[in-house]
């Protein structure tokens, strides 16, 4: 079975969850949490060896505070979650801006947590902007790009998964999505099911590659 | 209806189909161009502002002598059809290697032909490193990436229509795509049929707009 190196999460509907739920839209954000840890697992299992979740960008700081306030925490505590896991842990985020949360502060370079093992990469505070940007400070004269963009520890992704049954990006790693195969699950986020990943490794697993040939 | 204001085509699956034929694999681009004109009549018909054709990229010049050859006069071909409709004519892609067709160097900077109208760009020996690579040039303090890039004559897609079944980017305007839908269709493009576009369309139109949101 060709198993995908790198798999980037896109959870979404979380707050479209909460709505059909009665409950706030901020609300949904703290039931994401669990699914996170699930996943991981379950990668792990597979021997899966990076996966990057998309926390929060900067565009989405741009909603009531409440959900900041909501997603914020919903970051945070899933962070503090994995630290107890065998996993290789990055946030990777716009820190000179007041809405990256300090205590994530000292994940913003990778570190080894228990055995160590999976790269988990976390998003946070991310915007394809300031990642792009760093292009322009560049000195090199290469024109690997992958090396000279804020996000340049995360690897290309093999597998993108989104939930919620939106079809398209929405800013999460440009560079690294470019050969990217795309599965959208319309169940929302925080409905995660095992069977969602599996659907999606076996799907992953007839797709045949081409890096651009 | 919302109708996208700019829609992006991956028109792929010529080779799949000419072997599905019986035929040999690079002449299956030559059944790429009549489609390439129904589709245009149709978006001029629906309104729709620009269209993007994803003609062929640097990659893709990495394939058998013959496909180049293929691939190479099927896109001379579509854009000097397309220059004898209404249209505001663009070609983007590497004018400065061996690959880039001498034939289209005119439409590298964009031209009006006929009541002009439709905004139509074809990438033709384009490439995401090439596009992003610019940024490194610019001297601008903005962090509107779009205007820095190669490409920035290209506006921001709304809807990705790709043909042949894969649901990748395969490196189509990183930028541009960032906050598109994405759309696919199974057949293989030289099956085109006016369905696939208004399927697409409907589809389109069941979307919400969220821009990251």
């Amino acid at each position: 079975m060709r198993i995908p190196n790198h798999i980037g999460i896109i959870p979404d509907g979380n707050r479209r969850w909460a709505i059909d739920k009665g409950l706030s839209k901020e609300s949904g954000y703290e039931s994401g949490i669990d699914p996170g840890l699930l996943l991981f697992k379950l990668c792990e299992k597979l021997g899966i060896k990076e996966i990057t979740y998309y926390g929060f960008t900067v565009d989405n700081t741009k909603n009531p505070r409440e959900q900041i306030k909501a997603f914020t925490e919903a970051c945070i505590n899933s962070v503090n979650i994995l630290l107890k896991e065998d996993a290789e842990l990055l946030v990777v985020g716009n820190t000179k801006s007041p809405m990256f949360p300090k205590e994530l502060l000292p994940y913003t370079t990778r570190r080894v947590f228990g055995k160590g093992g999976m790269k988990v990469n976390f998003l946070v505070n991310y915007s394809w902007k300031w990642d792009l940007e760093h292009l322009k400070r560049s000195k090199s004269v290469s024109n690997n790009i992958t090396n000279q963009i804020q996000s340049c520890d995360v690897s290309k992704m093999d597998l993108i998964i989104r939930w919620g049954g939106r079809r398209r990006l929405s800013g999460f790693l440009p560079v690294q999505s470019i050969y990217s195969d795309f599965y959208i699950i319309e169940d929302y986020w925080p409905n995660f099911k095992e069977k969602h990943f599996y659907d999606a490794i076996n799907w992953y697993d007839a797709q045949d590659i081409t890096l651009g040939g």
